[in-house]
């Protein structure tokens, strides 16, 4: 099947007031089908009429500001930790916001301090008790008596937020001087979700020619917490999954209303660390993010009903005020939400975008942005600026992605006048949404070629955080590089909880389980490894034929004289330091083709050792049915084991590169001891992979480098080859 | 006082039997007072009676062999952990012996092993109980029932040692072939007792001419299990300080009548890591070694007793059988000891040595020992070897700790007949025993100057294990490299224990805490720092001026948001992956005379970045208080940090070199506020060290490098500098 036309359709065009003929004349070459308005941007009248369909934004928390002014006690509010003070004498006072950004905070004062609030001795570990302390509302302080000098003390508190955090960021970086400080008001009140639907009945109603409402995005903006001084410390606390900007006494009040306990200000600062999506999240803030989850579906569908009572569709932005939306969740059909919007930098963006289910369409949008300097003020579309080599390089990055899951529209955001200068971006962006069209024919006729059989990554938290860990990829992230390298591979990939496992064991069909992470992480599993029936369930799924592949500190919770929990299956563990005195046996060095590296099926496409980026020391062996195939300065790097009828890998660390995803790759097929099945529809150029579109048989093979690349690909027969040549960023289709 | 003369006295010669004219030639070209037998070695009429004091040596609990091999039930014994059995179905049959060296241990079946062994799963970190597993005695096998798939079983069991394990390693080392395997009895057995006893009187009465036995050492050796497959892994567990050796039935049936509780074969194996004296010890454990002390001291004293009985001196080796001998310990002196011989490798041995008290005689035995080759199997004393430069080396180092503390005598050891072909170690040694009784009468006229404050490093054992760690240098241990360094510092250094800091506080005229090590060592404290007494003692005390010189990860017990427990006082944490949201202050970057140095005092003496080792990574400073003066990577490696009325060090990591050591000296005259009486008896050049003998008016200056040093002094004054210049490994005497 192909699309009516590879020349247009599933594009979506920011426009440009002022700029009309510019704008309907890159909207005919790109093919675009949509116009839309951006931040800081308004459609005219002549490019809203222009028959095209129109996408308009709307953030419905920070919409209501002369009502959210004269309702302050109805802001959005959180809990913060004050900065240690230690005791000099028997009294100490604290300043809760001392070292916060006081434009974004104020102290909550309308909420019983002395109910909400609570004091910690951080020395013993110990709440103080709600008597032995005052708060003096005139100062701002808290009066903490009976302190044991020499003991630091601290102070969790409620504070409203004044400004909300995005238009705050826009604010800052652009020096919007003496513009409106938007704050966003808390939808958990209901005053505030009748003056947001009245807001939105009326928005609605002006905006006639809107064929797309997309919301930027629901009510809650991912944590955000700035300091005072923001040349040495702006960002003091910030994640993208944490809920903690959703919390409110009236929340929590609800919160004991139907999980029958009560959550303190401590389960949410959690000794300064907050609920970070990368450290492995307690029960009690599971249920909470549920009871979040629930209130913004039932408050969000009241949204989005509306709109469609209007007539129009309802898509969300996967960013910014998207916590409690969770795209992930079984329950993200329950919005009625028409398409999703993810603005993506990575292949495993494109990933995260297209397994969100319960939504018809999937869209991206790609960078570069049309401003003038990219993310880190390198110029853009500006004098010294090649946005069309920039354009080719995210492009590369996320084709990957696209190559193995579909999604349906791809879009540009900024300012479009920008472009003028640049016809060779013009043009690129046309052949590139060809590109794109092409590659969702071939999906929409049928799924590409996968391994032959299934891959699952486990982690604490499973699917809710499938293909994503918490943002935007953070390099000191093991699980990012790896999910980047698995977002463009021909393996089917799941991702699964240690309540998955628990709940119903290894997944039907997976054949190799992933645990990447550093210890207490998230992505590791920290303290969910603290449970006899996950290692037992695992460790037998090996034992009969399961494959584990270990990265960094795979299962990692310390016990006197083990640390990897897997470790009779991974067959190495971890010395922290505490194995001094504990001999190490002494395995074979690594040696074959290439120095320092056995020959091995993993290894046989390296040409150097791996760099594996920031990988973890005092890795050893446990005896001689571990083999090693990559040590540095005599600790081993990359290991595999055999255990029962399953197999293991080791790596240390993991980096993305193409050597490494090959790498990455080919483990996974040993593991899964199908090294037979691996040169079907494989690549032998690392810098280049292929997919095989068994409906349309037509073989697809890209190239991931910004040099020419030669490769050869084997077909299903396992003996027919096929070469390929192909330039810089290019794409090769082959009728097989 | 000069010495009688520095030609002779306080030196003890290896005779060699069949080289009577070469012994009594050098032991007069040396100044031998005192002749010795070494292992292997007997000394001949001609020798002995050549009036020279005699030394012997004596090992008693493997001086009984006869009566050894009749009584197996009388060898000594401990506790192992048998590799773990992961279980496949509900039965799983562990051989506790597998992968141990069965040369070395056999089963102990004569105490019951329902009684005394333990089975864990380790899964669980549970115990198995006893009625769900069985010992076959015929096959050597435990068999334990009701196991649960995929869980981890181990055996924790009694085993004899048949093989004394110093007589082990020589016998396998130097290939002895069928010589008899030497076993060591338990003198825990009154039976044991009375049998050495009764040897013991024999070998005095055979012995009319020697004058001093030279017991190696007590009773029970430092902790030494090794391997089936030594190719792959002969030292499964060794420790210098564990008394893993020690135990018995017997034993602890004895600590349960004292100390009123019962300690479990699980108090010993711990997991498999054992009581290494590298980990922060359990109360437990510390009970055990005090009831082991008292017994070696008890049955000791009744040796040495009969030793003195005989007109003759007892000095004790500190090594080898050496647990329970203890002699940092205050109880050292009940022994009745009259000299103590350490072998030394390093200056923190001289100091070591030096700081028993109870005992009259101190005595150091040099390297290099007198063998072909040295402890890497590099030639030493045959064709390739130059044994000179490595006596000048090991000097060298040694030095430094003789110019510090008082040393009594000196001595070598191993087949003198090696040294004929050498004259000029010959000549070099009589040279170096000139140095060293010249050095011993400034000693003796009055102590070296030393700063105007005092250090006491803090670790988990304190003074007992002052000056040593756990035995000879361990590179990935950063403590053996600071005391290595202040070993030869002219500074007043003391151990102190977290026990002592709860029982008294800091001593008076401690200006300086040091606390260095591993999360989890003894040396850094481990979960001895989970104690708010400890916290809140150290912080008023820093408040009050008192400083804290922290490195590696000082005071580490991880709570939620804190790991470093003393991080206010030292300004820093470390982050070890659980901060990735929580932002970072960001620090100016030092930038100074040497690149990416700031100029400070402490760093005066740089001339390059420093090398600290194997330092820690993600440390951060809390804020704009502390001073960066050293990064690697943007993060802190060398930071300042004034707290109340103290100050704070922090150093990532240490390794001992010239320039590090110097680094070190100036951190703590910087932490105690004494920058002013810095240049006072203190060296410009880092490869030289001074030592100014105020009683003698001597300044003693060295040159700690393998070639010639100029350096300058600065008396006490503060202004005059006298100007001195050094030959390779050399040292000067200045009248002042």
């Amino acid at each position: 099947m192909q699309p009516s036309s590879l020349n247009s359709g599933d594009f979506t065009l920011p426009g440009e007031a002022g700029y009309e003929q510019l704008t309907l004349r890159l909207a005919k070459k790109w093919g675009a089908d949509t116009i839309r308005d951006s931040d800081g941007t308004q459609l005219s009248p002549e490019i809203v009429q222009s028959g095209y369909d129109i996408y308009s934004t709307v953030c419905l928390v920070r919409s209501v500001q002369p009502w959210a002014r004269v309702n302050r006690n109805k802001l959005q509010q959180n809990f913060l930790m004050s900065y240690p003070v230690v005791a000099e004498k028997k009294t100490v006072t604290i300043t809760p916001l001392a070292g916060y950004f006081t434009e974004q905070f104020v102290l909550n004062v309308e909420d019983d301090p002395k109910k909400w609030w609570q004091v910690f001795d951080r020395t013993t570990g110990t709440e103080v008790a709600k008597r032995a302390w005052d708060f003096n509302v005139r100062k701002g302080t808290v009066t903490v008596r009976d302190t044991i000098p020499g003991h630091s003390y601290t102070v969790n508190f409620l504070a409203f937020r004044i400004w909300e955090e995005i238009s705050m960021y826009n604010h800052i970086t652009n020096n919007w001087g003496d513009r409106e400080h938007l704050a966003a008001v808390d939808p958990m009140h209901p005053e505030t979700q009748r003056v947001i639907l009245k807001f939105l009945d009326g928005w609605l109603a002006d905006h006639p020619d809107t064929r797309v409402v997309r919301f930027t995005s629901m009510f809650y903006n991912f944590s955000w917490f700035w300091g005072a001084n923001q040349a040495t410390l702006r960002d003091v606390y910030s994640d993208w999954g944490d809920y903690a900007m959703t919390v409110s006494p009236r929340a929590l009040t609800e919160f004991k209303k139907v999980y029958g306990y009560a959550l303190t200000s401590e389960d949410f600062v959690n000794g300064g660390l907050y609920n970070s999506t990368h450290n492995a999240p307690s029960r009690r803030y599971r249920d909470y993010m549920a009871f979040i989850h629930d209130f913004v579906i039932a408050f969000g569908r009241q949204c989005i009903d509306r709109v469609h009572a209007a007539g129009k569709k309802a898509y969300v932005f996967y960013d910014d005020h998207w916590i409690g939306v969770e795209p992930n969740s079984a329950r993200f059909a329950e919005f009625g939400f028409d398409g999703l919007i993810k603005c993506v930098f990575n292949a495993f963006e494109v990933r995260l975008c297209a397994h969100a289910q319960g939504v018809k369409t999937h869209e991206l949008r790609l960078h570069p942005y049309l401003f003038p300097t990219g993310l880190k003020g390198e110029p853009t579309f500006k004098a010294g600026g090649n946005p069309t080599l920039d354009a080719k390089n995210f492009w590369i990055d996320a084709r990957r992605g696209i190559l193995r899951a579909p999604i349906d529209r791809i879009g540009l955001g900024g300012y479009l006048s920008l472009v003028e200068p640049f016809p060779d971006f013009q043009d690129y962006i046309e052949q590139l949404a060809r590109e794109f069209r092409l590659l969702k024919s071939f999906h929409a006729a049928g799924k590409p070629y996968t391994a032959p059989f299934k891959v699952a990554v486990l982690t604490a938290w499973g699917d809710l955080r499938a293909w994503t860990c918490s943002g935007h990829f953070t390099a000191s992230v093991e699980l990012y590089h790896v999910i980047e390298a698995l977002a463009g591979l021909p393996v089917d990939v799941s991702f699964i909880s240690f309540d998955d496992l628990k709940e119903s064991g290894v997944p039907r069909g997976v054949k190799v389980i992933i645990n990447c992470g550093r210890d207490g992480s998230a992505w590791s599993g920290g303290h969910y490894w603290n449970d006899p029936e996950v290692v037992a369930c695992l460790t037998n799924w090996a034992g009969k034929g399961g494959a584990v592949v270990g990265i960094g500190e795979p299962s990692a919770f310390a016990t006197a004289g083990q640390f990897f929990r897997l470790a009779p299956v991974l067959g190495v563990d971890r010395d922290r330091g505490e194995r001094i005195a504990n001999g190490k046996y002494k395995y074979a060095a690594p040696a074959g083709r290439v120095a320092g590296i056995a020959d091995h099926f993993i290894t046989a496409d390296l040409t150097s050792a791996p760099d594996l980026g920031r990988d973890v020391e005092g890795t050893y062996v446990l005896d001689g049915t571990t083999t090693v195939l990559a040590e540095r300065e005599g600790t081993p790097r990359l290991t595999t084991h055999a255990f029962g009828r399953g197999r293991a890998v080791y790596l240390s660390g993991f980096k993305f590169t193409a050597e490494n995803t090959r790498l990455l790759h080919r483990a996974l097929f040993w593991a899964a001891a199908q090294e037979a099945a691996w040169p079907v529809w494989n690549t032998t150029n690392v810098r280049t992979e292929c997919a095989w579109f068994a409906a349309e048989k037509k073989l697809v093979v890209i190239n991931n480098a910004g040099e020419p690349q030669q490769t050869t690909v084997t077909l299903a027969d396992g003996r027919t080859q096929k070469r390929v040549d192909l330039a810089a960023h290019d794409i090769a289709i082959l009728d097989v």
